[in-house]
């Protein structure tokens, strides 16, 4: 068996999320079809190094697969460019180590967070256009509280609580793009949900005397009723995934 | 009669064009019927800075119009916002100096074009991913040969040749931008086709030994059969229009 590993780009918006469900439309099935068409009808799992929700977008998110295929690289690529449809696109493969897991083996993802300025219909697929214009600074000071290790139970989604709350933050800063603000977090795992609570919980903090203060305060209490609202999913995309080796 | 000076955004994906025609959906239409509805069936002109073609986007178009309406502006721009479909939006409107015109008080107009780096199917409804990738150091030689005052009608769509083909280019320089690069051309006027033939021709001259030797040669030929390519529409911005006054 040889090993695959795929970067892929999504549009989301007319996926019910990453991972395959009966009936459902969606990135991880659409992937597993197609591979099985193009490997002679070879049954192939597929493991992405995040499982993004409905409506969620990425531009580098990671996939995995073992086959016994012969074919090279290059002949997979190009048959998935023929069969995958527009809105999913591989942008490179390689063959990987043996052990290569694109979510096992990760040791960090990076997502970014898109803030309109105004409503602008042509970013408006990967971008949400929030009632009150956000200050970058304030917003900036916010998010800037959550870096370092912590108990994330207040950002994670209501109910989900089947896994370590402790997560590692990098980087959470805000800086400018053509439409407006946009955050880019990374950390070693997300909680589910993170970084849309940690959007929504920003921008009210943003709105108060001190952002920073009013984060720490969210953190600290775990408790996701303390936190603020669910960024709509549309303005979130998975951009990159770091590994400690190439693996590929 | 009172003036009003809108600006306005679109996703030109699903519309043939800004301007109104029979059987068609364009902009000017959508923006005409919704007017009418708005301004109890008062028939309304609505005239635009910059007639953008089929599958051609906005950011910033400028449009005025004449009404007897007593509504506030702000009543016009709520109307507008419930009534318009989501790929047309107005970003801001107020009301202008009797003699403002959209096109004719316009002094000037910025279009970005946008070129993808990879197939990166989050940004592929606004950015033209090229065969093969361009070196923006020699695209930014190409295209700032092209700045001052020039007959472009090497640049001009080949049959279209009823206006003076005189434009003064302002700026004609290139930028990064999330998904690949961006060409961002300011001129007093444009003609027919003339960014998408710009980028087409700027493509291929990036390829020669010096971009902007062969970009001066195509434009004192004044010969449409001497430039390259013409860009697709889809990768074409309308950013911006200039006035000497601000006209609202």
């Amino acid at each position: 068996m040889r090993t695959f590993r795929l970067v892929i780009g999504y549009d989301g918006t007319s996926f019910h999320g990453w991972q395959a469900q009966p009936g459902q439309r969606t990135v991880q099935g659409v992937l597993v079809e197609t591979l099985r068409m193009l490997l002679a009808g070879e049954a192939i799992d597929v493991h992405g190094a995040g499982r993004t929700d409905a409506g969620v977008h990425a531009r580098g998110q990671v996939a995995s697969f073992q086959s016994a295929t012969r074919l090279p690289p290059r002949a997979i690529e190009a048959g998935l460019a023929r069969r995958l449809p527009p809105d999913v696109r591989v942008r490179s493969i390689g063959e990987a180590d043996a052990g290569f897991h694109a979510r096992h083996s990760a040791c960090g993802r990076r997502y970014a967070y898109r803030l309109l300025r105004a409503d602008d219909p042509l970013f408006s697929r990967f971008a949400w256009h929030p009632r009150h214009a956000p200050d970058p600074d304030a917003l900036e000071r916010a998010t800037r509280a959550l870096e370092g290790e912590h108990d994330f139970s207040a950002f994670q989604a209501a109910g989900s609580t089947r896994v370590p709350p402790e997560c590692r933050v990098a980087r959470a800063r805000w800086g400018r793009w053509e439409g407006g603000v946009r955050l880019d977090i990374v950390a070693d795992r997300f909680l589910y949900h993170m970084v849309r609570n940690v959007v929504g919980t920003a921008l009210s903090a943003a709105a108060s005397p001190d952002p920073a203060e009013a984060m720490r305060k969210v953190l600290a209490g775990r408790d996701r009723r303390c936190a603020g609202v669910t960024a709509p999913a549309h303005g979130l995309c998975f951009e990159e995934v770091f590994y400690r080796e190439a693996g590929a």
